[in-house]
C-alpha cells in the first residue's frame, strides 16, 4: 500500500506542481485546501478540478475565519492589492497563514496515519513572506514532531519543499513534465469569478514571468488579454 | 501604555488562572476562545463571563472546524468520553490542537502589535497530551520568531506558560490569592447546557483533586451532587 501524504492545495501554479510531484514519488495524495475569504475564490474551483484530474484519496476544504483578525489585502476587503511592486514584506502578506494551513495538515495526517506534508513553498519567488523561507520550516517541522502523538511514538514527521530552492521558471518546467496543465491553476490575488488574472498583482507578474523564463506558452487567461 | 499580551482563554481553570497571573504582569489582554465543536461549549459562555470579569480590551471568538479531520472523542461525537483512566495519550486527546490554537494567537498578536502570546498548559497534570510539554513550547516560541513580519524586523515573540510545573492544587491556589471565582470556570468534558460538570471524566478528576490538595472547598457545581 502507498504511503500517504497530505497535500496542501491552493490551485495556484506552486501547489499544483507539489501535487504532481507528491503523486510521483508513490504517495496516496489527500489534498487540503482552505476557505479563508481570499479575494481569488476562483482558487478554490480549481484546487477542487486539480483534485480531481490528480484522482486525489481525498479533497478536504476546511473553512478558516481570518475575519477577526484581519491585517492583509488578501482577507480585509477594505485594504486594495497592490499593483506595483513595493520593498519589504507586502501588504498580501497574511499573518502566520503558513505556520495555520501546517497545523491543519499536521492535524489531519495525525489522524490520517500520514507522516508527510507537502506544501509548495518557495524561497526564490517569495515575494518578501518570513513564513516561506528555509528556516521557518525546517524549525516547524522540529515542533512538529514535538506536537503530535506519532512524533512522541518515535513517528518522524516531514514537511516537504520541493520547490523551495527553484525559480518559477524551473517550477513550469517541472510540472509541464509531470503532466500539469496550468491552464487551470488560478495565482492571482484579485482573479475574476471565472478565474481570469488581473495581470497586474506580485502574484501575476511572477507567473508571467516564470512562464517567459521557461520557455513555454502562457495558457493563464487574463483579464486584459 | 501597557503590553498587549494574546491570552487563549478556554473559559476552564487554567486558561482563567493565566488570565489573572497576565492581567497581574501588567498586560494589556486579549482573549482569544475557539469554538471547535467541542461537547463542553458551557466551556464559552464561561469564557465569555471571565472575559467581562477581567474586563479584557477584547474577546475574539475563533470557530475551527474539525469536523473533516475527526479522530477525538471531544470533537467526533461518535467517539465516547471515557470515565475511567486510561494508560498513554487519552482519545480525549485532539490532534495538534495546541499547535493550531498558538498559531491563531500567533496571527493576531502581529496583527495587534503584541509581542506575548498566554497559554495554560501544564505539564504535571497534562494527561498524556504531547502538546503540553516545555520542549514543545519552546519549539513552537522559535518557530514563531521565524514565521513572522515581527520576527523578523527583530522583535521576540514570547510564549509564555506560568502554569506549566505547577500542580493543580498549586495553579487553584495561585488563583484564589488572584481574585479568580472558579465557580464560573468549566473543566469538564462533558458539561451540561448550564454547565455542570459529570464528576468522572479525566478534566473533573483532575479538578476535584487539585481543590483537595489546595485545601480550598470545591465550588464546582457537579450533575451528580
Amino acid at each position: 500500500m502507498s504511503k500517504k501524504a497530505v497535500v496542501l492545495l491552493s490551485g495556484g501554479l506552486d501547489s499544483t506542481t507539489i501535487l504532481a510531484i507528491a503523486r510521483q514519488q508513490g504517495f496516496e495524495c489527500y489534498a487540503m485546501s482552505f476557505c479563508y475569504g481570499q479575494r481569488h475564490e476562483a482558487e478554490l474551483l480549481a484546487a477542487e478540478q486539480i483534485a480531481k484530474q490528480f484522482e486525489v484519496a481525498q479533497q478536504l476544504l476546511v473553512p478558516i475565519d481570518f475575519s477577526g483578525i484581519g491585517g492583509s489585502a488578501l482577507t480585509d476587503h477594505t485594504i486594495d492589492v497592490p499593483e506595483t511592486p513595493a520593498q519589504g514584506i507586502p501588504i498580501t502578506y497574511v499573518p502566520a497563514r503558513n505556520t495555520l494551513f501546517l497545523s491543519y495538515a499536521l492535524g489531519w495526517a495525525e489522524v490520517l496515519g500520514a507522516q508527510d506534508i507537502f506544501i509548495g513553498v518557495n524561497a526564490v519567488d517569495y515575494s518578501g513572506y518570513p513564513d516561506c523561507r528555509p528556516a521557518f520550516i525546517s524549525a516547524y517541522e522540529k515542533m512538529a514532531n514535538l506536537a503530535t502523538k506519532a512524533g512522541v511514538e518515535g513517528q518522524h514527521m516531514s514537511i516537504h519543499t520541493p520547490l523551495i530552492d527553484l525559480s518559477k521558471g524551473r517550477i513550469i518546467q517541472q510540472g509541464v513534465a509531470l503532466g500539469v496543465n496550468y491552464a487551470t491553476t488560478v495565482s492571482c490575488y484579485q482573479a475574476d469569478a471565472v478565474g481570469r488574472a488581473c495581470g497586474l498583482c506580485d502574484s501575476c507578474r511572477l507567473r508571467r514571468q516564470g512562464f517567459i523564463e521557461a520557455g513555454i506558452v502562457d495558457p493563464t487567461r487574463y483579464v486584459t488579454s
